[in-house]
C-alpha cells in the first residue's frame, strides 16, 4: 500500500501532514496557488498560477484527498470523480463553511451555543435584536476572516448601519455574546472504521485575534474533558467524519459553549507532535489513508507558542531546555504565522522560567508576556 | 541562518537527518551513487551515476558537510575547500575506517579493549598467536563487512591458511575473543562549542550479524552508564568531534570492553526519535549547523525493532498500541534494512505482549521470537 494523498492547500498544515506521512511511505501532492509554498519541499505542488489546468492534474496525482484549509472551494472538491474520496467528507466542509449551518448543527446535536438567529432582512435583524437583546454580533454566514464581515451591535440605533454594511451578503447570523472565562479547543480524529480518539483539551490564549499559545492539557479541565469529548464525538459520528476535527469552545459559568469547528488539523494541536504519542498530523494522515489510529495519550504536559511576524534567532530558541522549533519556511510579514515552539516543562517553575526567556527572545511575544499557570 | 548541509550518502540515515533538519529550516543535499535513494524526497541528490562531476557540484551545493556512512572515501572529503567544514572531522573518520588505528586510540585513551596485535607478515601473525593464545580473529584493518575480510583462527595449523587468505591486505589486526554476556551501545553528541550530551545505553540484539532490536535504557545498566559515558566523552574530546558518535561495547565480567565506534548516527539510536526529548538525528543536525544541543533525556523506555528483508503490512504494525512505523522507501531484498518500528511499552507485560504480536506480523522477526526483558 503506497497511497498518494492529495492535499488542498500547501501551507504549514500541509507541510506538517506530509512530514507525518513520510515515515509511513505515503506521498503527498498539493493544490495551492503559490508554487513556492511551505509544503513544496515535501511533494509536487499543482499551482493554478503556473498551469490553468492544475486542478485536473492534481486530481489525477493522488488516490485519496484531504485539505488543510476549511475554505477549500466546494466546487473544486466536486471535481473529484466518484471513485476518489475526500476526507473530511464534503458535508463536513460545507457545514464548517457556513456559520448558520454550523450553529444549527450544534443545536441539533444538543451542543450548547450562544443564542443566535438567522438574519436575511432588515426586519429579521430587528426581530433578532428584540429576541436576543443587545449587544450582539452580526456576521456573514460565509466568508469573513479576522473580524472582517462582522459588526458588533451595542445600541438599537446601529441596526440600520449594521444592515447597510453586511446586508449585501444576504445570509447573516446574529449571535449573543457569551461571558466566558477562557477559550479551549478539543481535537479528535475518526478513522474510516468509525473509531474515535481524542486529545486532551488545549487552553488557547490569543492576542489581537491571533493564537499566541496553547497549554495542554488545559489546566483545571478534568471535568470539562469528558463533556468536550462527548460533543466532538457527536459531531464526528453525525458527519460520518474521517480525519481530524477541531472544536473551539468557551468555558462559561454555565459550562462549555461551542464557538466553531474547523474540519482540519489545528494550530492548537501542534503541541501533539512532541506532546502526544501520536500527533494530530500523523493520525489525520492515518485516517485519510485508511490506517489504524495511533494513541492520543499525552507524553508530557506541553506549551505551544506561535512565532508570528518575525523570526527569533534559532540558536536562542534551541538553547532553551527541551524546546522544539518548527519553522514553516515562510517569509516575514506582520501577523503571519512563521513557525511554532514546543516547550515541555517539568513543572510550574520551569514553565514560568522558560516562558519568560521565550518572551525575551521572540520579536513578537504576543500574550506570552503574562505568566502562564498550569 | 539558512544553512544547507551536504551529506555524504543518501540512505535511511541521511533521510532521517533531513527529516530532523526540515523543521529547523535547514536544507540538505546528498552525494550518493543511487539517484533514487531513500533521502531523495528531501533534497537534491548529486549522483555520480548521472554526472561524473557530481562531487564538485555537491561540494558547491552546501555550506557545511556531514556523512551517514563511515566508509565515505577520505579522498572525497579532501576535495572540500578549506572554508567548508565537515563534521565529524576528518581525523575521526580516518580512525574509524581503520581497525588498528581505532583500537590503538581506545588503548591510548584507556578504554578497555580485547587484547590485539598488529599483523603485517606471517611472522607477526605467528607472534600474535603465541602472545594472545587461541582462538583469535584475524581481520583486515580497513574494509570488510558482515564477516568478510575475517578469519577465525582456532588452531595453530590454520595460521598459514589465514595468512594466505588475508595476507594480501597487508595491514591486519589479530584480536582475542571477549567473553561477553551482551552487547550495548552508547551514543553521544558534541557541539561546536564542546558541549557533550549522552543518551542512555541501548542493549542490542543481533540475528546472524544484523541488528534485530534495541532496548533503551539497557536493562540493569545503572552502573554501566557512567562508565560508558566517560569512555565516549574521552573519544569525543580527543577527536575534537562535532556531531553524533556511537560506541559499541561488550558487557563482560571485567566490565565494559569497546568493540568499535561509528562516527555517525546509528541504528541503535533510532529509538530516540520518539523515545528522547531530542533525537540523535536532530542533535546531529544541530551540532553540524552550529546550533545548541537538545536534551537527550528519555521520555519513555523504548524498544526499537528493525524491519529486515520484507515489509510487514503497515496496518498491522500501526494497530499495535503506541507503535511508530518508519519506512525508508526501499525495495525488498534479503537482509536489507527497510524500516524500523518503535514501541513504547508502559511495563514488562505490555512489552512482552507487543513483541509477541510484532513477531507474528513481521515476515522476518529475527531475534524478536525470544521474549524481551526490561
Amino acid at each position: 500500500m503506497n497511497k498518494t494523498i492529495g492535499i488542498f492547500g500547501g501551507g504549514q498544515l500541509g507541510r506538517m501532514m506530509a512530514q507525518a506521512a513520510l515515515p509511513l511511505n505515503l506521498e503527498c501532492t498539493f493544490f495551492e496557488s503559490n508554487a513556492d509554498c511551505p509544503a513544496a519541499i515535501l511533494g509536487q505542488v499543482y499551482s493554478t498560477e503556473q498551469d490553468p489546468n492544475a486542478l485536473q492534474a492534481f486530481i489525477e496525482s493522488a488516490d485519496v484527498f484531504s485539505l488543510e484549509f476549511e475554505n477549500t472551494p466546494l466546487a473544486d472538491v466536486d471535481r473529484l470523480s466518484q471513485d476518489k474520496a475526500i476526507y473530511p467528507p464534503r458535508q463536513a466542509l460545507a457545514t464548517a463553511q457556513n456559520r448558520l449551518l454550523e450553529k444549527e448543527l450544534f443545536q441539533r446535536l444538543e451542543i450548547p451555543v450562544a443564542p443566535f438567529r438567522a438574519v436575511d432582512s432588515l426586519e429579521s435583524l430587528q426581530t433578532a435584536v428584540a429576541q436576543l437583546g443587545l449587544p450582539i454580533v452580526l456576521k456573514t454566514a460565509t466568508g469573513g476572516y479576522d473580524g472582517k464581515g462582522q459588526f458588533v451591535l451595542r445600541e438599537a440605533e446601529q441596526i440600520d448601519q449594521a444592515w447597510q454594511e453586511l446586508g449585501p451578503a444576504k445570509s447573516l447570523i446574529a449571535e449573543s455574546f457569551v461571558q466566558f472565562s477562557r477559550e479551549v479547543s478539543i481535537i479528535a480524529v475518526r478513522g474510516q472504521d468509525g473509531e474515535v480518539k481524542t486529545w486532551p483539551l488545549a487552553e488557547n490564549h490569543h492576542h489581537h485575534g491571533i493564537l499566541s499559545h496553547s497549554i495542554v492539557p488545559a489546566p483545571r479541565s478534568e471535568a470539562l474533558q469528558p463533556v468536550a469529548q462527548d460533543y466532538i464525538t457527536r459531531l464526528l459520528n453525525h458527519l460520518n467524519y474521517v480525519g481530524v476535527l477541531t472544536l473551539e469552545l468557551f468555558v462559561t459559568e454555565q459550562g462549555l459553549f461551542a464557538n466553531e469547528m474547523a474540519p482540519r488539523v489545528h494550530n492548537s494541536g501542534h503541541w501533539s507532535i512532541e506532546g502526544a504519542v501520536c500527533s494530530q498530523f500523523e493520525n489525520h494522515v492515518r485516517a485519510v489513508a485508511g490506517l489504524p489510529l495511533g494513541s492520543t495519550e499525552v507524553v508530557r504536559p506541553t506549551v505551544m507558542v506561535n512565532i508570528i511576524g518575525q523570526h527569533p534567532k534559532s540558536e536562542d530558541v534551541l538553547a532553551l531546555n527541551g524546546a522544539h522549533l518548527h519553522l514553516y519556511n515562510k517569509s516575514e510579514r506582520e501577523g503571519r504565522k512563521l513557525g511554532h515552539i514546543t516547550l515541555m516543562p517539568l513543572n510550574q517553575s520551569e514553565l514560568t522560567h522558560l516562558c519568560r526567556q521565550l518572551a525575551e527572545i521572540l520579536p513578537e511575544p504576543l500574550a506570552l508576556t503574562q505568566d502562564i499557570t498550569i
